[in-house]
């Protein structure tokens, strides 16, 4: 059986930010007792991951570290009608990846004790971000 | 219920290429109402991933980008029988992934409209890949 | 249907181990003739991927140039209370995922030829790794 359903983000600044109160109230019901959950964000500027959920720090550090990995500004870059935190957002997009696929057990999401959801905004100015939920069972 | 094909693409040369046309074409009559498709590449030195589809400046950066990430020819590789560029494309294979899956919603793949399904070959001379496309309803 | 299983690896040291031979054996008599196997870790330390699984040499390379990619030490690092290589390792984790799904055909695993199960244990001391097996039919 397969349960699906749309939804829209509120807007959330450039950075990494704990999501997993939005789905949860969004799941309300929707868990089958064993199972898969799919989260498949629709752009290609942003991310979905899973860490660390317990220190702040953690997401300061994400932000500082793929900064580096993937630099704004370098002259190398072709793809830069859009600003120069445009195509650096491209690349970490597919670095970190557009969905994430979490089992469920006994009618919860089976996540470590650790893991949080993180919504992953790369631009200086993103959209309110569309994500498709897909539960599986 | 599940249907599963398995499809050879043609030999692209190294670097990002958009293939929806490829998959779409084999999806025809395949899709069901709602589901997710799961596309799969069983290869160590290529990988699949969604991206920007509009703008080819966008996959000439992803090559740019991808390379100074993981430079070829430094003496730290250990594994260099098959060429300079064979380690680096192991690495970003696991960075980018081996599949993605995508939400099928109404009867289509339920993507963003700036999302297309992206090759990433990073050898010289890669070979023909293959993909298994699985469909889940 | 669905079936789902939770297991314990034994501890491996920091480093890309493959666990083909684990994953196989907790999987015996468990795989439909079609269908996808998702391996899920509960983890933001460590990460699961697919690569090369014949010459021990990548292996050592991934550990190389993935400390290149995210290095330890850096005076960047906000997150430090943990050590100096557990932010470096939360961000390998999202950088290389904490899932990947196989397709299953004719009732194994539908790999390339060259494609071995990694678990990437990103830190000095990490714990025994729980994973959670997932197969779709």
């Amino acid at each position: 059986m397969i349960k699906q359903k749309e939804i829209v983000l509120p807007r959330f600044r450039r950075g990494y930010h704990l999501i997993d109160y939005i789905i949860e109230e969004e799941l309300k019901g929707f868990l089958p007792e064993t199972g898969l959950l799919h989260i498949f964000i629709k752009h290609t500027s942003a991310a979905i991951t899973l860490n660390e959920n317990a220190d702040p720090s953690v997401r300061v550090d994400f932000e500082t570290i793929m900064n580096q990995l993937v630099p704004e500004g370098q002259n190398v870059y072709t793809h830069t009608t859009e600003g120069d935190d445009d195509m650096p957002a491209h690349i970490k997009a597919s670095l970190i990846g557009s969905s994430i696929t979490i089992p469920i057990t006994n009618g919860s999401l089976n996540k470590g004790m650790w893991q949080g959801i993180y919504l992953c905004e790369f631009r200086n100015f993103g959209s309110s971000r569309k994500l498709v939920l897909t539960v599986y069972s």
